[in-house]
């Protein structure tokens, strides 16, 4: 983990940049946690959107602070193939697909969905893994470990297979691919499921049920109204009231 | 408004028992707005279950205790038919009906569905109001004015046709007549809808299709793992927020 900048938000939160593996990432860390007398504090991974870092940094940053307020650490990794990362012709191909399939109105087919998020996920979420293994290795990072983000998939395999994961807030609002039902029955860890009701991009039966096969004895779903970018502020904050109930 | 008991509860709620045209009722007021000087204070109007009050007192008064310590007085009033109340024989027919339905592991007809809640609904809505003038006509009392209940059909009615609620909690943890659908369409108020994922008397999919006709512009669903007495305390502190929010 070799850190690239380094700089204060508020005075309250120290950001640093980083890039693991080649891979880019941000860790933000309560100012009060850098210093030395201090116990290590709890680490919330936020799951970007596949946006690419820059454009989504204004939620990440304030995903973070609030973060940060509630007394976690928080970091985020590029998602493979978004924001400066390498694209694989074949990801451009299903990209290019799943564009026509939506301007054409057309139904977005299941080899469409399998195409765009499997190989994502298998690549992200070692991805994950190996991030969490040199943000533990910190001095000024304990546990517990939460994991809050979008690309729902992503965040089902994680939490089924990653046990220094203790809770996560999912986002309902990405295709899922038929084989991630399964995924989802092995996951137990405490889930807190976000879902826009009319979400644009998002297939609410489906969503519905992934949320019905999670295998998580304590899983809420809190339905909001609007599209993909209407969650209300109170959505988020009770996301982030699960989070700091469970990693306390 | 006939106050019959006045008491109080841990020096911090004043709770008076009423009776009000033969229905009986409770109020609680925080203890500081029973001073002269104090302004009035906003009223939660808490729906009870079915089962008379009596019996679910221990849960209605914990609400209204939480209300009193965000500043609201809280009432309720006993249902058509329950409690003490005088039944109908009609009513005790298709309370058998239902049973018998239920033991037998049989579906629960429309018949019996309309004729269990559509009566309850008519008498009990203009009891609600009848109180509701009762209520706002004391001085400690004033608005805004929130219904937090089971009963998910009297909560609709009374958010569709009753102007003074402003916001209103509904739980689904009963049976919907077919009717109620249209009537959810009238309702534009805030709504924050709880749902046990594994209500034995509740059908999940009709919950749904209820919460999908709403025509409130902001409405939320919290759907939370368990059956119908399985509400986790996280859910309910969330509800109150919820009113706190469009309350004060």
């Amino acid at each position: 983990m070799h850190f690239t900048s380094e700089r204060r938000l508020d005075d309250a939160v120290l950001e640093r940049e980083f890039t693991l593996g080649g891979v880019p990432g941000i860790l933000w860390t309560p100012a009060s946690a850098s210093a030395s007398v201090s116990a290590p504090v709890p680490l919330v991974l936020i799951g970007p959107p596949p946006l690419g870092l820059r454009k989504s940094y204004p939620r990440l940053a304030d995903r973070a602070r609030h973060a940060a307020a509630d007394g976690f650490a928080a970091a985020t990794i590029e998602l493979p193939e978004c924001g400066d990362r390498p694209r694989r012709p074949a990801t451009e191909q299903v990209r290019a697909d799943l564009r026509r399939a939506l301007e054409a109105g057309e139904p977005v087919t299941d080899e469409i969905i399998d195409a765009l998020i499997l190989p994502l996920v298998d690549t992200s979420v070692p991805e994950w893994q190996t991030a969490l293994d040199a943000l533990l290795s910190l001095p000024e990072i304990g546990g517990p470990v939460g994991y809050a983000g979008g690309v729902i998939s992503i965040g089902t395999r994680l939490a089924a297979v990653e046990p220094r994961i203790s809770a996560a807030v999912l986002f309902a609002g990405s295709f899922v691919p038929r084989a991630m039902y399964e995924e989802a029955r092995r996951v137990t860890i405490p889930l807190h499921v976000m879902l826009q009701w009319d979400d644009e991009g998002n297939d609410r039966q489906a969503a519905l049920e992934l949320f019905d096969a999670f295998g998580s004895r304590e899983k809420t779903l809190h339905a909001n109204m609007g599209g993909h970018t209407g969650v209300p502020r109170s959505a988020g904050e009770e996301a982030a009231r699960f989070l700091a109930r469970h990693l306390k």
